[in-house]
């Protein structure tokens, strides 16, 4: 109040928007570049790691948000050139050849890293000892043990980490969870679902140095339905199988079947190499939940409770994958988070990473594909 | 040509009903009641052994066909009232309180055994040792070791032996292999499939003695398509777990996944205890073929060589399991080939029965299920 007093000096008019200015600032904490936190009257500046796809995706879905809640404000790639290319076509002021230049932005509020798997981990602990909270693009990291470090780190040094895992943030997975909580279909025992798509051709999914494999690429979205449905306790049973690449030593198509305690079980079919159905089936005594292909992203779900479809805003820009206009759900959240001052989301909590990250490692373990980052 | 002559002192009318008989005899054989063989112009003779729901529906499939060529002579079952009461429910001529005197009943050409699952061997080989075609309900036998004695007594006797895995008669399993084997799929290179149904109260599926358990039951369905598909060469690795009864020792819920050459894959989820969505997929480079709950009897093939929609007959009598009447083709199968004079069936062969039996018996061992003649 004092620094209100201070205004009286000037006419009226200044004096009035200096003090709607001053108690929003009390409102927010004390704004300064360095340590500014995010009031509900601003924008959450988002700072963009790499120039690929799915960060084209990301960037085009937060095009759909209201720019007073959303902005992305620098995007930094390992190559300028792309980088400037990117901002350009994002319409984004400042692009950097750098991570590092990006970390150092206090302009920034929050980091998404979008780039190979490989990354996610010396990327994420680059970003977060510079004070910036992250949403990483899953898998989170390439293992339990780099999971728990960058977890660690992140809550040491007070800034919000997601592993972004999308789907749980659609209507559709709001749909599910309050169905299952309000016993549409009973207590929730098995659950069938399948993620198949030809796509062991592309590097990012080929190439065992950058954290390949079909498990951490598309099994992670099978899993997370599980976890979300089953809890994050470790299953009681795990039995597996699949196929390795000859060339790469990565996984190219996994089985597998998990059993919890009280005789909940778990199948899916992940696989690399061609299209499967892609739905997913969540059933308990009373019914069955379908969340229609793509499961991971769906607009369709069917429910004892009724049917759910989903209408899909535009963008001006394209999207490179299916529906990707959801990923601003989890922008969303991670603004809700941050403004309320939450470290994590309780929809895809740390704990939620880790129980993933356990079940990748484990299934992993059994079709004998091991990272560098494993041993 | 000798018969006929003898004729000739008879009158014109009765010479050529006389000749007309004896050309038909000489095509079909001699006809004795010792060693008929059955003709295309004479009805097959059934005799149904037990008098439990599914020989009801049997029986009641088998009244949608043609008279002339299907006739029930004959029901038996341990307790001769119920034989009786079902005979007259049924119209059957003949009631039997013992397997025994079905087995040397003359005027029977084929057996159908429906009891429970640990009858079926000491039944089939009672019924084949007194020269009796055999038409055994699924499973064959409670493991490979007694289906393969089943086999071999079958072929010593030169009788017909067939497991009556229905599902592969139906229209919609005919339109299946049609279209894997015109290349609407491209090669099948994954198969998902679950079958759940709450059927653990029953004492057939509860009581290890009877031969219970849920993989025998309803997982041999799942089974059986993967082995119709893929094959009946062993998968490469098969992993499962699942729940077995604290009170009986059988398999309650089992999920699997059966790894074969070329890396192609199919999972599986059986339950005993609960609904699950029952729908098959078999997926290829191409496309996926989705069987339709009830996968094992469906009524819905979804195809990209187009939709299969089958409407079904009724009968008189009512039915106790869903869609049963379509029992009736696996009868005009096993009628085709006795007139064909052909011991097995190629759509569903010895070989197949031993390969789902191998598995069967693989799966139970996972779970540390075992029978007595297991031992």
């Amino acid at each position: 109040m004092s620094l209100v007093l201070l205004s009286l000096k000037f006419s009226k008019n200044v004096l009035l928007l200096t003090t709607i200015l001053l108690v929003e600032s009390s409102r927010c904490g004390l704004v300064t570049r360095a340590t500014r936190k995010l009031c509900s009257r601003m924008a959450t500046r988002w700072g963009i790691v790499s120039a690929g796809r799915i960060c084209n995706d990301f960037v085009t879905a937060l095009s759909v948000l209201s720019q007073d809640e959303h902005q992305v404000k620098a995007i930094a790639a390992r190559d300028l050139a792309r980088a400037q290319e990117f901002a350009k076509l994002h319409n984004i002021p400042k692009a950097y050849g750098s991570y590092e230049e990006l970390a150092k932005d206090k302009d920034i509020d929050v980091i998404y890293i979008g780039n190979v798997n490989c990354d996610h981990f010396p990327i994420g602990k680059l970003m977060i000892a510079h004070g910036k909270h992250v949403l990483v693009e899953k898998p989170l990291c390439l293992n339990k043990a780099q999971s728990t470090e960058l977890i660690n780190a992140a809550k040491a040094k007070n800034v919000f980490l997601m592993e972004a895992v999308w789907s749980r943030f659609t209507p559709a997975y709001n749909k599910i969870r309050e169905d299952i909580a309000n016993g549409a279909i009973g207590e929730p025992s098995n659950i069938n679902v399948t993620f198949g798509v030809p796509i062991m051709g592309k590097d990012r999914i080929k190439l065992r140095e950058l954290g390949g494999g079909c498990i951490l690429d598309i099994g992670i979205y099978c899993l997370q339905l599980i976890t979300m449905v089953f809890g994050t306790g470790a299953p009681l049973k795990v039995a597996a199988t699949g196929t390795v690449s000859v060339s790469e030593g990565v996984d190219e198509t996994c089985g597998a079947v998990l059993l919890y305690e009280g005789g909940k079980m778990a199948t899916l079919a992940i696989s690399g190499k061609m299209l499967l159905q892609n739905d997913a089936f969540v059933s308990g005594e009373k019914g069955t939940i379908k969340v229609c292909n793509p499961f991971w992203t769906p607009t369709r779900v069917e429910s004892p409770s009724g049917v759910l479809d989903v209408e899909l805003p535009t963008a001006t820009n394209k999207f490179n994958f299916t529906n990707s206009v959801q990923l601003r759900h989890q922008a969303q959240e991670v603004r809700r988070c941050i403004l309320a001052g939450e470290l994590e989301s309780k929809v895809m909590s740390h704990q939620d990473s880790l129980a993933i990250a356990a079940l990748e490692d484990q299934l992993r373990r059994i079709l004998g594909v091991q990272y560098a980052a494993d041993l």
